[in-house]
């Protein structure tokens, strides 16, 4: 069944542009076609098709089932490359995975001061369609490192390159369930007083394996060896 | 200190072309200065630039040292995407994180069925070069589903989507150890032939998560947990 995306179904039981044009012309669906649709807060409508018009596609909902969150949550908050496409990466795969919250800050070492979301947001919508999941990660804007310091979270980590010092890797110090939130720097790595500032504020340093990974790569295992945390049999 | 890769650097001791500029023209390097050079196979050269050409940079190796290879070897197998970008992609980032060997194959629901390795080639040892590891993953041509069916390795799996069927993860099926071979299908999957002809082949049937994950996701997301399956205490 296609999968698509509203999040106010109850009260605007039709399809955005975009995606009236994508069920409408691409799909060719049809009046009385049936479709699903999510709030991507956990909910799946089953509807059907009442006009199908490629720019205003409405639909009447006939079931809802409700898919309850993952019993626990993961924060990933990323120092944004130099290279954009590296973050778009980065958000479809994660979303793929499965993530809860994308914040973005600006580091010592970012070469990459701005970072437009509304395209990152897009980019979530269509992975969470394609990888058939019902919930949308929450996208925040940039901001600035010493204000996602002070975020709350069950467990907080901030991944360091692997190097001499003895640091604990975040496979075997993360905990199941509650909310996880790493911190990834960006390709220059964090500053010494930035990981000074991380410690203070109770964070733990992590690596995220043996090899120095991209900012992107190491965001993304940082997700998925959370969810190993939590996949115990 | 830059790391460039020459396989043979005993008997050739000097850079490609492309390393030769990115030495000599990028990063300014003149004679006398220090260089890292790889065969990528577990050694690394300590070298002092001879000739500081941009054609042809020539060094004299000071010092060899060679890296044990990790204690488990990757295989993934994976059915190229329509998208090659999705290959590459994937390929850089399985080099990121360490991987032994690729195979591509075509599957009944593959839509690529040609695949150029000459330019992968050329991702791997960026990858290898960028994070700083000594080991380069052989890269195979395009061949068939059922030659890799043939291919030996202490243990063999084949990657299905997460359907009603009970079936086990990789993270909770692989041991550490040994040689590791991952198949990982097309967009739309194996068929259940070429379920069935992996079964029969005695490869156990895996799952890499509870969400839908792209080709290159899973195939990625496979050589991951192997890493992990690897790093217990």
């Amino acid at each position: 069944m296609h999968l698509f995306y509203q999040p106010d179904a109850e009260i605007h039981p039709f399809l955005s542009e975009d995606e009236s044009r994508h069920c409408v012309k691409t799909l060719r669906l049809a009046k009385g076609a049936g479709i699903d649709v999510t709030d991507g807060r956990g909910k799946r409508h089953h509807c059907l098709i009442e006009t199908a018009d490629a720019r205003r596609c409405t639909f009447r909902i006939v079931e809802t089932d409700a898919e309850p969150a993952r019993p626990f949550r993961i924060h990933l908050a990323v120092a944004p490359t130099k290279n954009t496409d590296r973050i778009e990466w980065l958000v479809e795969k994660a979303v793929e995975l499965g993530v809860d919250r994308f914040s973005f800050f600006v580091s010592n070492h970012s070469e990459r001061r701005s970072l437009k979301t509304d395209r990152l947001e897009k980019i979530a919508v269509a992975a969470m369609k394609q990888s058939l999941q019902l919930f949308l990660p929450e996208i925040e804007a940039l901001t600035d490192f010493k204000r996602l310091l002070t975020t709350a979270a069950d467990q907080r980590y901030i991944a360091h390159l692997p190097d001499n010092q003895p640091v604990l890797d975040l496979f075997h110090t993360a905990r199941p369930g509650g909310t996880v939130l790493v911190l990834v720097g960006p390709e220059g790595d964090f500053s010494a007083a930035e990981l000074d500032q991380a410690l203070e504020n109770g964070f733990k340093m992590v690596t995220l394996g043996k090899t120095r990974l991209r900012t992107e790569t190491a965001a993304l295992m940082a997700c998925h060896t959370i969810h190993l945390v939590n996949a115990a049999r």
